[in-house]
């Protein structure tokens, strides 16, 4: 296979690739909201359709007790390797929706990139995996054997996912995963994530009173279930933002100081990072740099509260409940179950005696660190570098893609993170996008990593 | 006026009297929210009739910058005495909804008591008065004139209220103004309330990266803008309850121990009172009781509060920005304005550099301590005790009613506050109910109050 015939076949596809991609980005497949449970249906089935049409031997929809999961296969030859690819069609929730510059599930152009909630997690970069599935078919070249897990709840935890490799551990069994989920440093510097950080995502409930109170009869004298939150939620972290769970930084894993400096050079400017936010300043655990909190470091964050009254105007409420869906980011070797029994006996020792606290873990991820030394993550490196020209950089992400560790636990097999997003892309916010530069980069690396990995392997 | 004639007429006249005020309730005049304006104006139109069914000589509406005030008068005789009947039409917000047990704007009665929201607060308070004109008109007995100022904006802080008292203030002269917007202990132990809190409401919003971000990517480098919100709310107070704010103090009038124990002594129990709100233990202020912390003494509470994603299922997302509504319940001689102004230059100088913080007045109220030897404060009491057949207990309430204040400065009258409601009548909440017995009780010491006004007057 060579490079020059693999852009050839992208560069006289761009328009069709995109329309696919659209049409898939339009069905708006919001894992967390049941409202949106027949898009996501909707969704896999399209995904099934799409390894039909580009090349797959075999491919179905794959019931489990939430949203389906989408096989597929290409075998060649039992002799070949095996590539696992691994990428999930749900999406985020697009709300808040008057913050979108255009609709969220309308793909628009603009200074060349897809404007889209999934643009570029995951639809964008897992439908990469199909159409490169597709050159190789018309180049009639495939180094190796592909198989697909697509799944529809990556968003919302996975939760069936474990049980349904558990049940195809033939069916699965492969050489390494290869998963596009992630991101590079910047276009002109590439990079491959060699660790990702886990989760522990619960919501929290603060009970006072039975009822809503008039805030004037019984403020000051019974307890505000809000006031109560909002002291919980600071007790979490001390004056140097460490987190004061008791434990929670045991299994924490201390990079050595070779190693920090390693990771502190990779390219980084404070001042266009502040710019890009708009902040004055970065706050985060004392004793650490920026690229250490997000890549190395566990956190503690909430991503919604709410509580009372929330309307228009004034409301003289003293609320009877009010609550929080709180996440930490975790480290090797910390332990995404054990930290969510740490917090919900913390976090109930800090209630006073006037309130009753309910914590309900929603999901959870073991944080990994990937092999750099392995032949995959070679490979990867290789195929980079040629369709690139320049060498990527290992990095840590601070994001989570949980099911790493599951792979590694069920299949026995590592993964490589091969993402071509960009941090800058916004995914989980408003205005997602996807940089076409990447899309189609992406579609002309992978057949690369495939004759790169099979070269290697033997 | 004879007390049994009065008994009679209210007797022979229930159903009427409920029926009346049942259209009044359906009329959802939610002041605070722009989508009932035609709903408000439509309840302002149904207080001018029924004050000119009532035997008012003249009822109009007058508009203002807001919602319209209701003016009505019956002059009978400019040597006798003016009361100045104040109330409100509006009611508060009802959501959330789904906790009521009947729908809010549809009165029902179970147990003896009108479940609908406003049927205690203020519109079946308020209109007890029109019935009490009635009663007077057709037992042809009127001991003083009276005045009606029935106003839109009550709960969301009578913005309008003060011009148009100023621009008026030969047309509402009076001797005294009548409040019934307040509660009494308990139905066999009535009291009159004789000091108010004021309230100083403002809504505050954190604002950190100038978009929602991924918790993965960012969360432990960039401050997250809920985590931040918590901490400055729980800096609000000490660890003993005390508001941290400098200066907050500086004005509260403190009580001798002679008045501490008096107040104390009102009839309270401390079981009952956690039993009812289903709470194991009341917190508050160290060093004061229940009564005291609720009556004498000033607070901070959240009203409500929101940020980032509090949709199904979870969404690992770093807000842009978390905002709360806080007010504080403030007691003689605390100024509202420099309050708020205490509140915001603190609380902006609680933030972190890595935050913006945008404080917004909602609105505020002076406290008051109404005099408890005056003529109409007797007149109240002997109205009262004629009707119960008990001497009332001069109590503090928690809430604020601002006019009081507005009504000494303006017009230089004192107001008594006559309220008929109790405590548990859940005014604010979900299944906000007012006892029959207290509505047909309200409109029978009404004319008793005129007729000791009177009198003791000459």
């Amino acid at each position: 296979m060579d490079k020059q015939d693999i852009k050839e076949f992208v560069n006289s596809n761009k328009e069709r690739f995109l329309d696919e991609l659209f049409k898939l980005i339009r069905i708006p497949s919001v894992s967390a909201d049941p409202a949106f449970k027949d898009d996501v249906r909707k969704a896999a089935e399209f995904v099934k359709s799409s390894l039909l049409e580009s090349g797959a031997d075999l491919a179905e929809i794959c019931e489990t007790e939430g949203h389906p999961i989408v096989y597929g296969e290409k075998i060649i030859d039992p002799s070949l390797p095996v590539v696992l690819v691994y990428g999930h069609y749900d999406v985020q929730p697009a709300d808040p929706y008057e913050l979108w510059d255009s609709p969220p599930f309308e793909p628009e152009i603009r200074d060349d990139k897809i404007y889209a909630r999934g643009s570029c997690d995951d639809k964008g970069q897992m439908f990469m995996h199909i159409k490169a599935m597709e050159v190789m078919n018309s180049l009639n070249d495939f180094p190796c054997n592909i198989k697909f897990i697509i799944e529809g709840e990556e968003e919302v935890g996975s939760d069936n996912l474990e049980v349904f490799i558990r049940n195809n551990i033939e069916k699965l069994k492969t050489d390494v995963v290869l998963i596009s989920d992630t991101t590079i440093i910047a276009n002109d510097t590439p990079s491959i994530t060699s660790g990702l950080r886990g989760l522990s995502y619960v919501q929290v409930e603060v009970t006072g009173p039975n009822r809503d109170l008039h805030s004037g009869v019984y403020g000051g004298a019974v307890d505000n279930p809000i006031n109560v939150l909002c002291s919980m939620i600071d007790k979490l972290r001390d004056e140097n933002n460490r987190i004061t769970i008791p434990g929670f930084y045991d299994e924490v894993q201390e990079l050595t100081q070779e190693e920090r400096v390693q990771l502190n050079s990779a390219p980084f400017n404070l001042d266009e990072y502040k710019k890009d936010l708009e902040i004055d300043e970065v706050e985060g655990e004392k004793g650490y740099t920026t690229l250490e909190r997000t890549g190395i470091r566990p956190t503690v964050d909430v991503n919604g509260i709410w509580g009372g009254y929330t309307g228009e105007g004034a409301k003289t409420v003293l609320p009877s409940k009010a609550s929080a869906k709180i996440s930490m980011r975790l480290v090797p070797n910390q332990d995404s179950e054990r930290i969510t029994k740490l917090f919900t006996s913390y976090f109930k020792s800090l209630a006073p005696k006037s309130v009753n606290v309910e914590v309900t873990p929603h999901h959870g991820g073991q944080p990994v660190v990937t092999p750099t030394d392995s032949i995959a993550f070679k490979a990867a490196s290789n195929a980079i570098e040629e369709s690139w020209g320049k060498t990527p950089i290992p990095t840590r992400d601070g994001g989570s893609i949980p099911i790493v560790a599951l792979f590694k636990e069920t299949l026995d097999s590592d993964t490589v993170l091969m993402g071509f997003g960009l941090d800058s892309d916004a995914i989980h916010s408003p205005n997602e996008h996807y940089g076409l530069f990447n899309f189609f980069k992406g579609i002309e690396t992978i057949p690369l990593f495939h004759q790169h990995f099979a070269r290697l392997f033997k």
